[in-house]
């Protein structure tokens, strides 16, 4: 066979681990060559490639970002973009196309794969927003990094009797913020998927304050936003906060607790930190085992599926249900845990 | 309720992540009362306790170890065992115990279950080998620590075109070795669910070098053994390797690597830093969730459920059927990615 | 002797190692008593203190934060301030004061010590701007902390071509922001010490950016000023940079480079994670030679003095001294290193 | 100029660094060229080399090992080795060697120097027993690394009531294992400088254990040697332990407290985890200025100059002196924090 990769969207940690387990199996299992596109779905629109075999994965399993470079460019968005794609498809003579992505990546790779191009894909983001699939790639080294800050968080939240405010991705879901707020004992998690009322907030921490605990830690996702007239941040009044124009959630919600609460709130924001570096152990196997089950499908001619994770078994899902609609954390699993285990 | 809980058996990252989880969810939850038995199930035998509240388990959630000691004690190999433990429970007026333990600490959970003791459990162990879960408590952060570890030995194999041996814990199953090896990308793997041949390893490793890469971690558990006759370490002429008596697994492949292949061999053997400090993310939302459902498996007198993950969900399992053997990596995994990544 | 000790101003790693170490060179090396005022100066002004011994530190070793916490309080700000510590001082019978803080503490100290207070001071501060000293407990820990950090960015720099913005505490000198620039391999560094001009930073990016790297970071010292009239960002026009009423120089730098450079930026800002958290060895091992030294000053009745590290010898310098004036970074160390390793 | 650059003997963390500094400064600095010689000496002897270029090293700042390679060949072992080495200078037109590396490498680098060729050098090993010089590169990041495994084996100690004993490299000096000892808090360091007794560890330990203690971390350079006739271990009675035969002191040590102490006792080995890996921040800011620094001393045409670190400062030194002796634990140092600390 002849295979190409691409990675595309947002970068994350263990895309270079996944490229060379593809690359690995479909030389050394099958004898097959591959090409990788540059920058995403640009790279098959241009036919912008490298070559890639064992000798030129070599070192790059523990590498953070990707070989390949990565972009947002959509198909669907370009002028011929299909008919681009297509062409590409034949010049190369490819039996398959590995696509490695999250939402956006994945959104046109089902849509081009119902066109009947031969594409399998491989879901990666930090966000952990894709569905079918118990976890994506790059999700839990996100969380362990962000877990890792907060722990620091804490030592200097109790000597100074703060609170100290820590944004972290997730424009649209909070997986990461649920999750390395339970794994380092946050106080409050605010996420985009519940709105959330910033007296409520200041009254939970004036409570917890008053049982004798002076310091808390409250971690936001990127994407939350506050209940309609509850974060009023003069000289911005928001009926509705729009994250695209005002950003920095992190630094307005410690303003307006240190305002209403009293206590005196610092602000962290861990931005990209998250999604670069070298891959958790955790992620490069699961990356290594997404880049061999998506050669496998290719050679299954199992075309528009996806490989996924289920429990400790690496199954394939039809990508055209794991981009229906992105997986956000489901509202009994956080009030669940919220109760107990966030203050 | 009143409940009890204890951890047994050797330590792990996640243990006090565990015991706070029982702790909240049972005095926030249910408003029940607590008791931490010492040392495992020393504690229960001699009634040696400490009251537990969610103020006494502040600030342990990233502590690896655990705040109520361990032991391996056995009551089915004490005088009059079960009839101590059954005192205690009844001195107590104990609605169920919560053992926190692998494959020995369950199996005597297992046992007083089915004599009608009110216990549920949780599976921890950095050894992965407890059935009928995805993982157990501190694996995860075994591997990762061990990952790190192999990371660092590339860079001083490479500088000086060495093999480098490292030793992983690991007595009967190879569950850490293989995934820290994958992880890191390890050239050979060892395991002690296959004999190995030193000659075979010194093939492979020859094979490697004359390709042009001149570096090679070998990743053995410490309870990997020889192929009878395989490894011939004078003045230790050994048909059956014997671990317990012999220790040091690695460094004799290591010898018998340099006496073999010519190749300059060195080992490392990071023994207790796998099992200590502080846990991953991982297994500190997979300890906090196990802990939780723990409790909820007491209330619904589910005795003899040992809690599990599958997936993304907690689920429980006849602890019977856990602890009933160990379970060991299957031989299609092993050979399946070793072939294409352990080299 | 009897002993007290105060940990002043904000917090850092290293700050329970110099406890530890000021209570065992006192109780074993000396048999004194020793007590921990609660809250920098503001436990001596009140008198809150906790009775300190070898057991009580057991543990506190590798702990960010400090178990006396901390203030900002001023004896010199309080009615009656001196007075207030001079009646502490006589009531507990105290031989002498250990005083482990940054410049205000410490010029607080100074000026008690010139009023005849037996006072012996330890620096401590991420910042390193105390003078007379090659460097104070915390630094090195935060250059470490910030470094791993910027490692994380580059990766993703690098995948999507970008500008990223890592905005590190100092507000009014760039220690930190240096050290961490040059480890990580920063393309530009901005510091409180010398007003810097967007335009001249987007020119120097513009030039890297066409000689085919497409990725650099960006470190800009929280204290970090625009030359006047060089950074225009409606709606606020600034003639001098007004840090404490803008906050935020890292996002300002960010959306200034991207709308004069075109270049995608985006900003991570790391805060407080820089001063919490389990110290460096190096940490570490500073803070206990400190601690062992203090005492040892105590005992010569060398009152005034502080410790400092001159390679690698612990010594002793007048505690007025090292407070005259901040430690700013010199001009030429910037200019020197600038040219050849920041970019 | 035209200059060589090699890196000899052991690899160590920041080698790559100070490659790059040296790079970046003759080139960016000076219009130099550099040439990068293969392995060490080697390279020089068997004119084996690689161009050096600012392109070519970038990216390598934070990577462990050498990308020059490394080996520990001597010219002075060698059939002509000066002529051989004075051969290659003139082939190429060299007007300067920097060479980086420890005792060895620059015991023959002080030689060559002494018969006139241009020769300046860098001082690395994870050792730091190279004279003159406040640290070398590479130490500050092995005792981070240990001291990090060392946080580790803590909690695992003391949810057992163990002794865990923990060998760290040092053949010949202590450095490393009294650093991370002291950083990490351990109850014993055995360092090669001191011949050790073990019954009075063993006394030590009992002491300790009596007095409530259940654990101990007892940490032992691999270079420690018993005194005579203290450490006997059938059948291997040794009147002088000897290294180079035996291997593996710290099994001995860890057998030998068991049998005598009837403490549960554990080892582990971090070996060449030590060495290799990503350095700190530390060692990446120190070979930098090292490499800047001799390439200002081959510009002065200062050969048979080392640069060192004093404090703050880079400063020179005559190799000569620097490879005199090897620079070894002093006895006060050891027996002043040990009484204190290592307890």
């Amino acid at each position: 066979m002849r295979l190409g990769v691409l990675t595309g969207g947002g970068d994350c940690p263990g895309l270079n681990a996944a490229i060379r387990a593809v690359v690995r199996k479909a030389e050394v299992g099958y004898d097959d060559e591959v090409i990788g596109f540059q920058d995403g779905w640009r790279g098959v629109l241009e036919d912008t490639f490298i070559p890639l075999d064992v000798t030129r994965c070599r070192g790059i399993l523990p590498r953070g970002g990707t070989i390949l470079g990565t972009s947002r460019t959509n198909p669907f968005k370009v002028d011929d973009g299909v008919e681009r794609v297509t062409a590409t498809v034949e010049r190369h003579g490819l039996d398959a196309i590995v696509a490695i992505g999250g939402e956006g990546t994945l959104g046109a790779a089902s849509r081009l794969a119902a066109l009947g191009l031969p594409i399998v894909a491989i879901p990666k983001t930090i966000d952990n927003d894709v569905g079918c699939t118990d976890v994506t790639i790059g999700f839990t080294t996100a969380v362990e990094v962000a877990t890792e800050a907060i722990d620091r968080l804490h030592t200097t939240a109790e000597s100074h009797d703060r609170v100290i405010v820590c944004e972290v991705m997730g424009r649209h879901v909070g997986w990461i913020a649920l999750n390395a707020g339970l794994a380092a004992g946050a106080a409050v998690v605010l996420l985009p998927e519940e709105p959330f009322d910033v007296e409520a907030v200041c009254q939970h921490l004036t409570r917890r304050h008053t049982k004798g605990r002076y310091a808390s830690i409250v971690v936001v996702a990127e994407g939350a936003k506050p209940r309609p007239g509850t974060l009023d941040l003069p000289p911005r009044e928001v009926d509705q906060y729009d994250h695209e124009r005002l950003g920095g959630i992190g630094q307005h919600v410690a303003d307006e607790i240190e305002a209403l609460s009293g206590f005196e709130a610092r602000v962290t924001m861990l931005g990209h930190v998250l999604r670069g570096g070298t891959p958790s152990g955790f992620d490069r196997i699961l990356a290594t085992r997404f880049g061999i089950a998506a050669v496998e499908a290719a050679h299954d001619r199992d075309f528009g599926a996806m490989v996924a994770l289920h429990g400790v078994e690496i199954d394939r899902v039809p990508l055209a249900d794991a981009v229906l609609e992105l997986k956000s954390v489901p509202r009994h699993l956080f009030h669940g845990v919220s109760k107990l285990f966030l203050d």
